[in-house]
């Protein structure tokens, strides 16, 4: 449980960094995968393994973040992320506070920079933030020496989602790189898909997709590769699900969301389920012991038929129990850099 | 406050315990009082004694449940009843987290099962459900090791409330057996009267009601004494309000529903005062030093005039302050069942 | 950070101290700055010191009010606020429980009396009220031994954000007496205004406002100054905001409220910027190391030009920096009187 040296994410935020209060530890974020190398995934990985230790206890408790605050901010609901994050953070001995946007003054005409601003001025530590924008909390990271961890914004990222769907693949097969992970979905609207296919190939794995022609950009064709110029080198679009999931090591369903199918992107859920739902046939398809995995909220019989999601093969669950270890590895790197020494005095019992 | 050996409510749930982690101590629940013996009854309530001491320390905190993850998950308002549990894990040194309705991701179309399945693979110790559905704290038990507490569902069951009816009479009368109970008011549709009647007559108490005869079960009739056919052997249907308090013991007063009078089943607030409201009058006819007792929120001026409710027999407050204590012992009991060394080694000072 | 013998406004709530429970410690509560004299103040102040060198600290965390509960009941949103007092109230080891007013069975027709009696009953240590209705607190806290702490009353109080105000002028400037402090805007409507008017003046200080005609008592006029029987002794009303502004050691912007211009109280928002925002020329008018203050949230290019609100003089950061040492005092103050030794034998490290 030791992770001094590693710095997340202190790209495009070091100007930030640079003027905020010179006595205060450097202050790094969370923002998306992109700006971690295979190396800093790996590290913070390493670092979860100790936390999953942690939280197996009877006395889940250590003081590695004591004195600390920890402030949740969500402009969306999310029970399951903000729960994850809060016992996280709890865990390691932080203070957590929760503020929500309907309980934010936003109301009263603050404006997103001020509230940031003041709270930044009250000396916390981080700030995860959940917000329907893409690209809100890298806004946020402009304005404050807080470490800033996305939770989730609009379209575009949910990078502790993706590592602990990383971290769930690896305690099952171990090394990544040259496993076949096959995605199927609602992926161009998903934060989860952009993140975790990011993830996946920059530890090497070799991901293939599968959705609707729909769900997909305009200028991209189904059963064709992608390069470089598309920001995805490498990734295969399948031409149909079965594709896909032919020889996977992994196959991740996404959530349809309801309002693709509102907007004509998607037929009805009931041809939807036909087409592209994962349901025993088609996981037989894959290898013997490919893992099913959805970061959920699930809506069975829809993406997902609901043998195969509480089947032997789901580590839907695991998913869940593992992102709380993820999160307390991201709290960790973040709010006490260089702090090892307060941990090593060991936990109190 | 030690209780090791105490196991709550393992009847119907003891499949879901079966299929659960191995690993974990056996996890049981607090759904109503159905389940308890009158001698596990008193455990708890005995449990509490300790409880209430460590309420009144001028520091009041232990360590007796640190480490463990208490969520109170609300699908109904209750200021009293969720503070009343947060308080009582945090005095025990639990990490408390808040779900509400609205704030769970159930708007996105996530069940209730899906959301309990979550909330069970983060390891959560205890799960206290609000939940306006009788029944709905049972379906939970049964996809969750965690404990579950029923902190009210639909018109079914409130058992920490009947607990510390039980208990704040206990404090003031000493042995229940034997002692007239009088409870007037909206028995049918309260799950507090419901679950007070079982706990008293558990504990061999008389317990004698009186409410409009729209307010009971088409065949029940006033005047008359409820046979073991009805779930309810014994219990006795005063003809009047007079009748149920004559020589009362304890005279509970229970709260109207606005929604019985929308819906025809009570005459209008000033005629229910003048036939069931509980005053100075009617608690003459009780004995001297009958308590008088009421759930809360108490509606003044309806079911209980405001003198009775802050005179000398008042026991309200009380039953407020008894509360946490008595939800600090079924945590207890349900977090740290066998654990009672982290316990013995006394209390933080 | 020892302040063991100060008390805090025990005027008018002497009498519901005196009904409540003989063995607690005398409680005593913060309404408005009124009741309390220029030296209890300065013990506030004194005692925030402390408080903030603790928040500075890499682990800001002290036992000195553990085993205490703090409840927040915010009937209106503030963010800003509602963080701050639980910020405060973790770093000082309380236990922090939010109540929202939708969250609360206010809506069930509990009364806001029964409430309290609840919440009261549940022996917590310290009530923090904000109320959108004058008086709230007061109401509130003669039927609570609780310590109730008003963190803002409609247009009436806003006792903390004052004291924060008197910390961080006293920090920048030393002694506040003989200074000349200029407040701009919306005074008739401001509680923050109000309480710094009465904060300002009792520390010595010669304090003048200018705003709309409009937003001043009837019987008030611009270019005079008040006597006695206004009960604001002493405070010039400027004829303009450069007669205000000119040569003043601190210059403090307020809020406009929107709901003002709808009433027909303010002319448009760009009227009001060019005739009362303060700007860089009229900052130049006060004194060259004048302080520049606002208690946010900031409406920039409204009351205050953006190039201001973040310029050199700006201590608007400072000020929501400096909130949490004060309210740490303020708590410290009434919920921990004469037991100082529990915090003398040191901080936890």
């Amino acid at each position: 449980m030791t992770n001094p040296t590693i710095t997340v994410g202190n790209g495009a935020e070091a100007e930030a960094t640079d003027v905020a209060d010179a006595t205060a530890s450097p202050r790094h974020h969370l923002l998306d995968l992109d700006d971690l190398s295979a190396s800093e995934i790996s590290d913070l990985l390493d670092s979860a393994e100790g936390m999953l230790e942690i939280t197996g206890r009877d006395v889940r408790k250590t003081p590695a973040l004591r004195g600390k605050t920890i402030i949740t901010m969500f402009f969306e609901n999310s029970t399951r992320t903000r729960v994850s994050f809060e016992q996280a953070g709890k865990i390691l001995g932080a203070d957590v506070i929760n503020v929500t946007a309907s309980a934010s003054s936003v109301s009263k005409g603050e404006s997103l920079l001020n509230t940031v601003k003041t709270l930044q001025a009250m000396q916390i530590d981080a700030l995860v933030v959940r917000h329907p924008h893409s690209g809100a909390p890298y806004f946020i990271s402009n304005y404050t020496d807080a470490a800033v961890v996305n939770a989730g914004d609009g379209t575009h990222a949910h990078p502790t989602q993706s590592l602990l769907d990383l971290f769930t693949v690896r305690n099952h097969i171990g090394d990544i790189a040259g496993k076949k992970i096959a995605i199927v979905g609602d992926v161009l609207y998903s934060r989860v898909a952009r993140s975790s296919i990011i993830a996946f190939q920059k530890m090497g794995a070799e991901v293939t997709i599968s959705c609707p022609n729909t769900l997909i950009p305009d200028e991209w064709q189904l059963g064709t590769v992608l390069d470089e110029s598309t920001g995805f080198d490498g990734l295969k679009l399948a031409k149909n699900v079965d594709e896909a999931v032919d020889s996977a090591d992994v196959v991740m369903a996404l959530r349809i969301q309801q309002e693709r199918q509102d907007s004509g992107h998607v037929p009805t859920l009931r041809e939807y389920a036909e087409r592209w739902g994962i349901n025993s046939e088609r996981m037989a398809l894959a290898n013997d012991d490919a893992l099913l995995m959805h970061p959920g909220p699930m809506t069975e019989g829809v993406e997902i038929s609901s043998d195969v999601a509480h089947g032997a093969q789901s580590v839907v669950e695991e998913q869940v129990r593992n992102g709380v270890a993820v999160r307390m590895a991201v709290l960790y790197a973040l709010c006490a850099p260089g702090k090892s020494t307060r941990v090593s005095s060991g936990d109190e019992a």
